[in-house]
């Protein structure tokens, strides 16, 4: 029978010894180790290792060894690798949505789609196509905090370890994104320089850009910022009308949101303040 | 013997007929026209050609029959394909400058370098072992006008038709910038998102992007907005301290200033508001 | 009402006058020009002109007017601009076939998906999910020839413009291509350095590759060959197994594929020799 | 005082307990690890870690304790880092020459150009202006053996660690090559497809291929293969003559040389088989 697989990934501040320690108590448990990752971010001296391995294990004296050997506030994750559960959020548009279903039903995602969830129902019919399903909560004429129990309740009744804000276009409020903390992935369209504001797309036009680009971060909690995951750009040229530019935004954004939920659901995200550090 | 070679490139608002007319003329003189690109702004139907061609023509009469043939505001510019003449404006950093310099000593760029000024005296050694007249015109304890009448009187004895800012880190003032109109190239570091003030690397890693950028502009009145030109971006990763991130700063500037400065130096770009039409 | 949209295109040999007496053709007809490109291929002294307007036109009369101006070995490619018909065929991979469908029922492929044809029934549910035709038509126990007539006689029934192949693993004889000369559009791996034979992921593995690529190009008589449309690369490193390649290059391959498809269906690509010239 | 720093580069069969063996042999010596990566090749279950630490230790004693706790036949580097000695060969292109003058001078090469060897006059002009010495071996009239002997004589008075072929044209042979394992970069032209025998320009020109590339590599046994280090590319598109394609090269080529010899010469590679390892 084969072994089970997990992931391991500790941070915690650095000191002397910690990667002999680490790989002491699982060298005890005679494990396979695939492969160690370490890196210590020097401006707060903090160290973060990831590590692969498999075997049979009790994952809580494990932990117990473990906190022994490290400092108190150290962060453990110790979890078997499989594919995550996530629900999906949805405005309008289909580019990011369409990437993620088109994955998972060929099962490149790494991820149960357990549900997708719209304030509109332009995407309804599209999600069911795929056999997934689709639950519209509308927050036309509801205060903030209603529309969100709402979808928090839609989301409580799956139960996932992750949000996707699949071109989501509702900003989210610190309460609701607190039940989250960097479990919720964005992706936002950006540019150079950055434009605020409405029609980003109209503005990057006027100021002839060369260059369009994505963001994919966790959600903290603006909307538009916390730790950027995945970067990309595309180029554009004076051809380029607004259109034709939001088209090739939709292209970077879909990339973008897709390699960076692999690199989440294949556990090698550390979030660390406001910065990621990604063991790929 | 072999004819000499022209680029004319002619603006002005679209109306039916302008390249059958346009080109009418140019027919007439029996040249050899080796392409032609067009372009209409659809948002202030503004209409942009730009012809290549060989031929003995008298410029004066040619410009005359195209004034006939055009709108009355129409810009038009006929001359020569040549080597342009420039001055390059420094600080304290090389690697742009030793880029223009390495390209120059090949006949790479397109260009004469006629002089650098550096408000130091860093890269003077440097400078004279290519072979060019460096001039450092220290701005230490004058007053902005001062210094840059210092400056313009240097430029002005070589009579360039560019100036280029290889990291001169001063601004200019806008009646500097109003004696070189589209005339003067800058090259700026710029990120995703963008950051302003001071360090801005050290503001790049603290943000964790993943990508660092190089923006070439034209300067109109602010030292770091105008006309973009060529932008790029180099993909930088947790594992980069701040001075990585300035090393590959320094990397896609260097690239990104040479690019642009060959379509200038082409004449291959037209400015257009606060935008650039490239036809490359 | 809204006058249609055309798309002209005229390749023939360069001399002297031919835009001046091609954009007089149009002129005479009063038609709104929205752009032009020319090209002259030096190295044959080949001219490419592009020239899109709207207006209401007989095309007949002004085809013989082009005529009349024009070499008489030029081609002229005069339509309106509109949607296209295609078949998609297909083996079993649906990377490539997810991206069109998810584009065309959304109305970015700037064609109609008349049908899929796969020689394997994999796809078939899938294509079925976005309410398009599938058809089977095996390959196995026949020869090549009699396969094709099926596969033509399929096709024949939908009088597409255009057929794509994504990821059809068989090889098309010369006989088939000649049906549908430079209207085939392959997808294809590549790497440098190039792999030939069975494979190629693993050779790239072994080979430590720091690039993956994809072509996506014309068909003539050899699978691989035919005139390039556009290339794309993604890195990759010593951490991607087979497999991570094998992802990479479905990545790259899809988005080089609809890149290519857009060019095309838009009208932007002349074929020339083996060659390409695409006014974007 | 500071204290040196240390990169150790360990291979070797991959058993259970590596890691931590070996992170308790540095542990013992008190030292401070600043990174550790490690990477378990699956094909062949080969174990790579490099570790960079800084500390007062003895050399011999820690690489015994190594020895100790590993297999026989592991690969062991354990040296200080500092900039490397090199010695570059050129023929008559300057644009890598260059590129590793410039920042040779500005000290960002991480290496000492202790010489330059042209078969060719054609730099030496240009390798004095910045301080370095040149040495005209040429080879015209006399046999490989022979033109290899003098210019491995020259190498041989500087005792480099690596010879860079910035874009040195002739081919070596074995014995030369055995000489320096592993200790030898070259950089190429590469393309998709691929193109062999002269002028490749020519032949990626009459191909119409979309994209220009550059690999740079240790050498082995033949000139253009070795483990890559690099690969990166460049667009090109139907515009670009030859010369245009030849310069986009140069490009393409002299920035990635200068990042793989980066990477080498900060200790980052693994050389295995007939692939890279780079810890980055």
């Amino acid at each position: 029978m084969e072994q089970p697989t997990y992931a391991l990934l500790i941070d915690c501040p650095d000191r002397k010894g910690l990667v002999h320690h680490i790989t002491g108590v699982l060298y005890a448990q005679g494990l396979n180790i695939f492969g160690n990752q370490e890196f210590v971010e020097r401006e707060h001296n903090r160290f973060f290792m990831r590590t692969t391995f498999s075997g049979a294990i009790d994952e809580a004296p494990v932990r117990e060894k473990l906190r022994e050997v490290l400092p108190d506030d150290a962060g453990i994750r110790l979890a078997q690798m499989r594919r995550k559960r996530i629900v999906v959020l949805v405005t309008k548009e289909q580019h990011c949505l369409g990437e993620l279903l088109v994955r998972h039903q060929f099962d490149e995602l790494n991820a149960d789609i357990l549900a997708v969830i719209g304030n509109h129902t332009t995407l309804a019919k599209f999600t069911h196509q795929f056999g997934v399903n689709f639950h519209h909560v509308p927050h036309e004429g509801k205060e903030r905090g209603v529309h969100e129990a709402e979808v928090l309740e839609v989301i409580h009744r799956y139960q996932p370890e992750y949000l996707v804000l699949a071109k989501y276009m509702r900003i989210l409020s610190p309460e609701f994104v607190a039940q989250y903390p960097n479990r919720i992935v964005n992706i936002h369209h950006s540019f150079l320089p950055a434009f605020v504001g409405a029609s980003p797309y109209r503005q990057a036009y006027e100021r002839g850009v060369k260059i369009i680009g994505a963001t994919a971060h966790f959600v903290n909690n603006d909307l538009d910022e916390g730790p950027i995951i995945v970067q990309n750009v595309i180029p554009v040229d004076h051809n380029f009308s607004v259109s034709d530019m939001v088209q090739s935004g939709k292209d970077v954004e879909k990339i973008s949101l897709a390699r960076a939920l692999k690199l989440v659901f294949e556990d090698k995200v550390f979030v660390y303040g406001n910065k990621t550090i990604i063991f790929d």
